[in-house]
């Protein structure tokens, strides 16, 4: 495969620099400094700014924000607790995003616990003015994948669910297998002619402690108040500055992450990781020299988690440009040790990277995984821009995603070197390699 | 050594039936049920009632509660916001029991890290007028000992030390090794002519968060409102029942834990598992017919955490009686595998457990540690009773010591299991041996 080798000495320049890179200090200043940013709030304004100076400080060209619309969402004060038995006993509870408030005086109801929808579907009438209970046990998956897919969807439908079946309020286990006693928040939806009930998260142990009161017949009452609402809509913004390439500065490489969190904790994997690794990339091939063929264009994104605006809004405005984008990267897998990329694109494309990751063996084996890149340059790919994903090991990443767990201490400062190194060779390779990537056809 | 040989065939026979207890069911069934309960709250008076009900269930005698009077501390609404950078930033914190509250506006101020005491001293007037906040790095240490020994002092003394250098609050990083973002709540205490100042426990995470940006010289200033207060005092109760001895049934084996808990939890390892393993040691050893020659008497202690009165209640109830108390068994360190026992007394009585102990292979090697015993038996000791405390693995134990972690799912049924077993043949051979262990002499 031509420029196997040529890649494969890139690789090795490119690691032996990330050994000492700035990635966790710079992951510490973003969660120290400016701490938690769900978009629309005081925080997101401060990581834009803080996005900004730091681009500027690299040296990067070309530094600007371009307007986002959001309409956010915003969390209220937020109260469970079991009335009986033997309450009032308050137990954790964090509203998942877009969640309507209760009323302000709260919801006062019998609750009832399903394992699953199917469950849900056998109590026929038995949910009707209830307060449902999705205790359904996550897998621990590695890579991500199957035990987060299958458990995320009582986040997501579990209100639609409830509400079909005349439900007064949706509580959902956290999707995680960390018995930490936490809450883990994530974005859920409504459905048009379905009843909006609040929908919010507990933790594992008290999800559990429900069900053992309902298996022995015990009567359980709960109190739920929350106060969440969506503000009207504003202007936020992606950040964005770029390495500008050395002999066809007009194709660019689309690299980033997105730039804000959810609110429960600084989100240094989810994704200061990404924001960070984006960052250590470009400057890391640009003090090393291999400023690369074709421009490196670095996106941080606003409102991944609550709308996917950012990643959105970017493609939106570069319909006009769009054959200019030779390849999208992205990470937002978190800051652990790389596994490889992923690829959503043409076949060939991917036989084509499939062999390239093959010659450096640097960081280990690093594989490909068809079918999926990241979720900002989905709306890119969709265009038919070759789309590729950092993927991370992912077996610890749902102890922490989401959660107030979710703080730099988390992040190893070696495995996140080597994330560096295995991005910032994917980034030079895509901006490097002397024919891009063959295009998929675009989505209709 | 005479008697080695029938106390190994009843370890045998007790382990036997330890492996079908219902620990693990009694003990969340107190959880869930009941919940926290610390001395003063409605869950204490739960728990009392459950106590009871549950002697009177296992067929005990004489099943009555005793009073202790109490000094109960409550805690009150709390709140930690990083003011400056970037504020308002809530973080979680949680009062110190028996901690004054804070003015009912809050305090704001500057904030200074310290890592020890020393460097608190070195500060001089640096403290004066600031937060001050100990960020002591606790050992993991297996078995409990060395690791906590050291960091709780941060957290039972951080208070007065801070006030002398002139401090308005102390915050202490939670006495754990466990990175949950979780607080880990104990008792402290004022020093006659210091000033009372509000003392807090935060999060190992915004702990290091918080030296960190004082490492960078970034200015943090920080809002802590707390509310907590004591109360008037109260007559709480030991739960006590008794399995009557054989042949000398006015000689007495006090067997026991503390029935009160922290309030942020349900409190399984800590004492929740001391109370199943007190209550399934003597309902196995009824079950089984080995009755002992002496009354196991089970007693359920008040408000150990925040007082310990009613380990002292109990012994000044029982000074008049105290000859006929012929040994004290405790379980307060979890319910893990166990370990071996610590002892308090006389050395020929040391002597003498260890030689059984060496007798009985069945849960591996049971060790005698001695000069610990525990804490609700503490004042049993001090009257020359002998003291013998139940060790378990302690590798874990701060992870959820305290915090809101301590529920059962924590507790492994299997390691209860075998607590259960190497408890029930302590207290029973406590109540058989021919011949009680030696005295010690009383303390003046």
């Amino acid at each position: 495969v031509p420029g196997v080798s040529k890649a494969a000495e890139a690789g090795r320049t490119i690691l032996e620099a990330a050994r000492r890179s700035r990635a966790w200090d710079r992951l510490a200043d973003l969660c120290d400094r400016v701490g938690p940013r769900l978009a629309g709030s005081r925080g997101y304004a401060a990581a834009v700014e803080w996005a900004i100076a730091e681009m500027t400080a690299d040296g990067l060209s070309n530094v600007r924000r371009e307007p986002v619309r959001v309409v956010p969402w915003e969390r209220g004060a937020e109260s469970l607790i079991v009335v009986e038995p033997n309450g009032p006993r308050p137990i954790p509870v964090t509203a998942l995003g877009r969640s309507v408030a209760t009323p302000a005086e709260g919801i006062t109801a019998r609750m009832v616990v399903v394992p699953d929808f199917a469950a849900l579907e056998k109590l026929g009438e038995g949910a009707r003015g209830k307060i449902v209970v999705f205790n359904f046990t996550m897998r621990l998956a590695a890579d991500g994948g199957g035990g987060y897919g299958e458990a995320v969807r009582y986040r997501a439908g579990g209100a639609i669910a409830a509400a079909k079946h005349g439900a007064v309020a949706a509580l959902v286990r956290s999707v995680t297998t960390q018995r930490g006693r936490s809450v883990h928040t994530g974005s859920m939806s409504y459905e048009d002619g379905v009843p909006k009930i609040p929908a919010a998260a507990i933790t594992i142990e008290d999800s559990e402690m429900l069900a053992r009161l309902q298996e022995k017949s015990v009567p359980v009452t709960l109190f739920l108040r929350l106060g969440g609402r969506m503000l009207p809509e504003v202007l936020e913004a992606n950040v964005i500055g770029e390495l500008r390439g050395r002999e066809s500065p007009d194709e660019i490489v689309v690299v980033g992450g997105h730039l804000d969190s959810w609110d429960l904790a600084c989100g240094a994997h989810d994704d200061g990781a990404g924001v960070v690794l984006s960052l250590e990339a470009v400057r890391l091939i640009k003090q090393i020299g291999l400023v690369p063929r074709r421009t490196i264009r670095v996106v941080l994104y606003a409102n991944e988690e609550c709308g996917l605006d950012g990643g959105t809004a970017y493609a939106e405005s570069q319909r006009a440009t769009i054959e200019r984008h030779v390849a999208a990267l992205e990470s937002d897998s978190g800051g652990f040790r790389p596994t490889g990329f992923g690829f959503q694109g043409a076949p060939a494309a991917a036989d084509r990277l499939e062999a390239l990751l093959a010659a450096f063996d640097g960081l280990g084996p690093l594989t490909l995984r068809r079918g999926w890149s990241g979720p900002d340059i989905g709306p890119l790919a969709k265009l038919g821009v070759p789309g590729v994903g950092l993927r991370n090991d992912g077996t610890r990443y749902f102890d922490f995603h989401h959660s107030p767990m979710d703080t730099p201490d988390k992040v190893d400062r070696r495995e996140l070197d080597d994330a560096v190194a295995a991005y910032a060779w994917m980034a030079w390779l895509l901006a490097e390699m002397p024919e891009p990537l063959a295009r998929a056809v675009p989505a209709p």
